[in-house]
């Protein structure tokens, strides 16, 4: 074996192997050879050489993402570090474990004038869970170790203690404050930022390793959900005939399928969920786009929920959010291990449990469902609006809207989804999804700045099913670096729903068809992403009608030797019309309203 | 005219109007459209759409740098900010006026949830002079006008005062805030940030402005020398005969000619110059890589400074830095208005004040010139590592370091020369540049992330002089979205010296020509720039030898309808040996040294 000769770099990269941290995603550079030397000579990480930082970093996010375990980018000195940031704050609001690993110049060495120099401590401050500063290796410097007869769990405990008491100097170790980022990496699920001076001669090696870090565990505190708490839930639910249950961002297979059919038996429950909720029931409501758009005020207040529930990240549909914010309901509970966000201004109960651990305590201690109609109300909505849409989708042109619909029918069940930000996030929301697909989004930021790195990071991790990006235009534009990549699987596929920049600004209210719409709003252009699968290998076909969708879809996702994008051009100035028109057929008409008041007039 | 509905976006535009923030590169968004409303509605501003924020950022940098004018940056809530990092601690180190305005939700929809939402607050903290939290709007708020009859540069200091009290809760206005932070990009040039909050309706707009922002004019006070601080260097300098003047980055024309002459005809005084330094004197010393490698202790003991003058921005040269630092002056002057850095450990005098105010007050006083060898010393060294490196240069093969000589010699009298990071810059440092022509480098964090959109900015920016990007591949690639840009004049030209990857890491030690090596250390890669010139609609040419580079050189200069790109191929497992062997070579051999030393026999 070979290990870099600096204590420092061998200590980082023991500690990252004896916790589990088995992708590295290496970004080329000097400062950085300790570590690189040392993950790449031990055949226990699975290392990634990616030069352009930011899709390093979202790459890692989508590993990560998936796998659900801290995933190492590593990176040089200077402005490389600043390149990562966009991924650690999508990682922070996604609660991905993404650990940073920046080489760093000794102290005496920053702000002397130096190149590939800035100041690295503590950069991503407002988005890491937690930030450490290594100190540099003395010549003799001795390894302290942890006192080993003290239990676990209170070193754990009592290291959090130490380390948040930096500030008061309270003296901590390069060997114990990497520890606790791995941990916090694990625990909390989020970004952690370790930076690491070293000293040169960065190349030299040596062939036994002169360090031997200690680990200390990571061990999560058993976290029973108080009797208290559940009492009053009970309380509340009880009395109340109209209870919503709102799915954001949610890993598969997160809650029990038994849950799930308990909770789509009771009238007085509806569960909406998103195509990111990756949660399925034929009791459920899908597509909450579809269902709230054009509700009248009279309806929407017989659809206000006495108790909110939600569970899982961030909500995608706008409408959800604002007809929450407008009928508020009287209980709002979150339930997350982590944290609580008070989207509606009206949380009143974190529930810090899983929704699977809460629903095991919770859902057993009821003794009988509330009469309640208004599951049935909600399923009149749906019933009306599902019809409209099947009727609205066969007439239509060919667009955007057409497309997704076309194009979400097409892929292979099993296979995982990940979709841009953010028209095709907002268009796949219209549609009920495939229920044996898995669907991803970077909904953490909702940027476009990652997503085509963070699927090739997932079609990376995830050999058993492929992968499946569905895309704008403009997005795949941005993260066009992502397809320099010697990683890229076979199976990988891409579908470009191409309308010639931010068809989505088309839809806000704003001043259209000018020179200055064009521009500024809308960016027009012209690109294809045909060139840039010439340069990087990937195959490519593109149509721009209904007849060569449905023939390009027959094969496009067949085994082949090479990843492989289907670019679908639609007509820009038909979309918007398109999607606007449908919103408008949703809903009911003067007509139609008085039929169902006297159904039988 | 149009103008948004929103006073605070008013307030915005209208005071980088009166400012004279002219160039506004605008990122496409939502939450930004009052201010896209307000800078493309009035033909004051010269307004850009890049879509990629990290080239939109690098792209104002450069046109920054070249008019030494703050210029701003536009866009929308997120992650969209955080793309800008890499230009705003490029601008930070590089003291180039960058003004970052990013839209941001009201304060009550950050941390509840909602898309596109991070928090933006001081996200550039440790790199931005300045960072400004507006305020939302109110209904009702009253724009509070300064007093008028304040005198102004008092205003200013008060308010400089009032700001740092922002902690004690001292309360400032938006206005006030806004004026601050540009006065601060003006004055102390660099990046501030100043993120806007505003409330929907965001598309609103009117026909006349109902805000009349008050301009605090930035005033500089003027900064005389103090006769203390020239007396004490007067005394410094009668007693020096050993006197060494090193330049950094530096704008051409900082320094009267007069001054220059005068330094030059003083044989106690070398003036170092590098490529970025735009400094040209026939009794100069540029390229001072040639000169220090290889020099034997009794030569470096000898030629040690006494006093060390250093001004300019960062040193590119390792090895000059690497001499002064064990081969310390007894003093270090640096001078500068700003800041001073202790590059070398023996910084003992900050003159405050431009080099050419600087030179103005002390030269005159210097009454006779103090007798010395020490430049005739260097002119030795000069002349011979000068006849060698032309010798070497002749019979060497085709390879980077050949390039590099051949291109800069072809580049047209009176371009302006962008160099990327590092190597390019590193192999330009070892010829002497074409004195017609101004060179400028990304050497504020020396990053290779913004390079290409850094020269198409400063392209723009310069309609006087055609621009020239030389380049190396991996530099190029990682920004390849500068390309995706409008604005790319006909007469931009670009020079890609294609080592197939991270060439420079093949120069230090390490552990060559093993897989680890290709993949991490040189990140081996076969890409060109040729789909991308397809992609975007710039001309290409490509040679891989000599002969065709001498033919391609004598068009590719010429005026054209489009921009053009030449990329040259050179032999990756030839160029480390050609560099390392031109510095053995420079060395002088042991019987050279007998002959110098005794030159009769």
């Amino acid at each position: 074996m070979i290990y870099s000769k600096i204590p420092l770099a061998q200590t980082v990269v023991s500690l990252c192997k004896s916790k589990g941290v088995k992708h590295i995603v290496i970004s080329p550079g000097s400062r950085n050879a300790p570590l690189t030397l040392g993950f790449t000579n031990d055949s226990f990480f699975k290392c990634y050489s990616i030069i352009d930082e930011r899709c390093a970093a979202f790459f890692a996010l989508g590993i990560a993402q998936q796998l659900q375990e801290p995933t190492a980018v590593v990176c040089t000195s200077g402005s490389a570090l600043l390149n990562y940031y966009p991924a650690v704050a999508e990682a922070y609001y996604s609660n991905i474990p993404l650990v940073v690993l920046s080489a760093d110049r000794p102290k005496n060495l920053i702000d002397v004038g130096d190149g590939q120099t800035i100041n690295q401590k503590n950069v991503f401050e407002s988005h890491a869970l937690f930030s450490i500063d290594l100190k540099l290796d003395l010549k003799d410097e001795k390894h302290i170790h942890a006192n080993e007869n003290v239990p676990v769990l209170v070193k754990v405990e009592d290291r959090f203690e130490r380390l948040l008491g930096l500030q008061k100097n309270i003296q901590t170790n390069n060997e114990e404050e990497i520890n606790m980022a791995i941990n916090m990496a694990i625990m909390k699920k989020g970004p952690v930022h370790i930076n690491i001076p070293f000293d040169e001669p960065l190349y030299d090696v040596v062939e036994k390793q002169t360090v031997s870090p200690k680990t200390i565990e990571a061990v999560a505190k058993p976290h029973n959900l108080e009797d208290y708490v559940l009492q009053s839930c009970l309380e509340q639910w009880d009395v109340s005939p109209k209870k919503m249950i709102l799915v954001g961002v949610n890993m598969p297979n997160q809650v029990e399928m038994k849950w799930l059919d308990e909770l789509a038996q009771d009238d007085s429950i509806i569960v909406l969920t998103e195509s990111t909720s990756n949660l399925h029931h034929n009791g459920f409501f899908p597509s909450i786009d579809q269902l709230i758009d054009g509700l009248t005020p009279e309806e929407k207040k017989a659809l206000q929920p006495d108790i909110l529930i939600t569970f899982g990240g961030l909500i995608v549909s706008k409408k959800v959010k604002q007809f929450l914010r407008n009928y508020q309901p009287a209980h709002h509970w979150h339930i997350d291990r982590k944290r609580a966000y008070d989207t509606f201004f009206c949380l009143d109960n974190h529930i810090e449990a899983t929704p699977n651990a809460f629903f095991e305590s919770f859902l057993p201690k009821i003794l009988h469902y509330v009469k309640s109609h208004y599951k049935t109300k909600w399923l009149d909505v749906k019933a009306k609006r599902l019809k409209k849409h099947k009727d609205y989708i066969k007439n239509i042109p060919f667009s955007d809207l057409k497309v997704f619909n076309k194009v979400l029918k097409s892929i292979p069940d099993d296979s995982i989804l990940q979709v841009g930000n953010s028209s095709a996030i907002r268009y796949t929301q219209l549609f009920k999804v495939n229920k044996t697909l898995e669907v991803y989004c970077n909904r953490g930021t909702s940027g476009i700045d990652g997503c085509t790195s963070t699927a090739i990071g997932c079609a990376v991790a995830r050999e058993d099913k492929p992968t499946v990006l569905l895309t704008g235009d403009l997005s795949f534009l941005y993260d066009s670096n992502a397809l320099w990549n010697n990683h890229i699987p076979k199976n990988f596929r891409v579908i470009i729903v191409n309308n010639q920049g931010g068809g989505i600004f088309r839809i806000l209210p704003g001043h259209k068809d000018t020179e200055n719409f064009d521009t500024y709003f809308e960016t027009n252009h012209n690109y294809s992403a045909e060139h840039l699968c010439k340069m990087y290998g990937m195959a490519y076909q593109s149509v721009d009608n209904e007849d060569a969708l449905t023939s390009a879809l027959t094969t496009f996702f067949s085994e082949a030797n090479q990843a492989k994008i289907l670019e679908i051009f639609t007509p820009k100035k038909v979309n918007d019309d398109v999607l606007l028109k449908y919103f408008e057929h949703l809903k009911e008409t003067p007509k139609e309203k008085a039929d169902t008041d006297n159904p039988k007039k």
